[in-house]
């Protein structure tokens, strides 16, 4: 091994890094695209092949990856979860946001996805959606960079 | 660190790769065990120890771990999913495949298997899924293989 | 490259690793805290930045990421779920737990968990659930770390 190559296995390490997105959201419920925040997140590190880890370090909010074209599937997905998890059932939960929760949960807080030639692998139709349930709110999400 | 050691270390880092499955599948619905196929890139990978990333770049399909032994038990999913999104309510999205997007939404694009061995670590009962919830089409899986 | 700097390398890679908990649920749905079992196992592995996934090997159980602080939520959580897939519905799957699976298959069998400076990744009100939907059992858990 050269001294060269050592060198070339450091930095696709070192290209591995968490990074911090902020998100503020303006209402109750909101599914914002932040497929271009998180693309140029991977720019930014260099990897140009690996994977990323989408986290959201809260309980009343989600990642979900699906179209992000039509506004009325949002508006479908938004319908769906309020029928699975009505705002107004008598729950144990007694914040008011026993919803909220029970729609992230199903959401799930986290997604990975692939990075291939510098991009997101993702479908023609695909986008990587912040998922407010409890809003207006300031939010955080976590991206973790993995260089192969 | 000798020669033999930095080459060592050079060979599993480039055991991770990205591949490509190709799925066709024959009705609207479909639960297809990919399980094998996985297994076999696996294999074709020389990883022996690692993670495998898989991952769907459509929305409306989606990936699922679960049994793969009783037939019985797809019907109950699709039944299930059919009940939770049925095709027939209206929707915004109007090209017709909107339970389609509400069921991938709820399974996912993705699961991250490990990897131990050289081969997946399931359960005996275990196997993954690819869901079809607007097909018969042809569809593509993306397999990342990422070497510890 | 120095000795030195190939050494430190091969400590990081050598710092992925594959772990097992065992976990004995006391009654059919139980949600059962393993946050300091994950963190502790994180520790021993001397991770200090890197990830950590977290799978289960079975059909009827699955991984939560959710508030661990109140214990009504787990209430309606449980009560959410049953709604969702009665266990007395008539399925085609006749082991009696088809709840059980269609439960697991919503929450899923795996999350994807980021570790920074030694410690998980986790909101204020975050913790990691394991989800028991046909207990009492002995189950396991598969953690696996992985270093930068």
């Amino acid at each position: 091994m050269t001294d060269q190559a050592g060198k070339a296995a450091a930095t696709e390490r070192a290209g591995s890094r968490l990074y911090g997105l902020q998100i503020e959201t303006r209402s109750r419920v909101e599914f914002k695209d932040i497929t271009d925040q998180i693309q140029k997140l991977i720019e930014k590190s260099g990897v140009s092949s690996g994977q990323c880890h989408v986290f959201v370090p809260h309980t009343s909010a989600a990642i979900l990856i699906n179209e992000n074209y039509d506004p009325g599937l949002r508006k479908d997905i938004d319908d769906f979860l309020k029928k699975l998890a009505p705002a107004g059932d008598a729950y144990q939960h007694d914040d008011g946001n026993c919803d909220a929760h029970l729609k992230a949960i199903l959401i799930g807080p986290s997604k990975t996805l692939l990075i291939d030639g510098g991009r997101l692998v993702l479908g023609q139709w695909q986008g990587v959606h912040f998922c407010e349930f409890d809003g207006p709110r300031r939010r955080d999400v976590k991206v973790k960079i993995v260089a192969d």
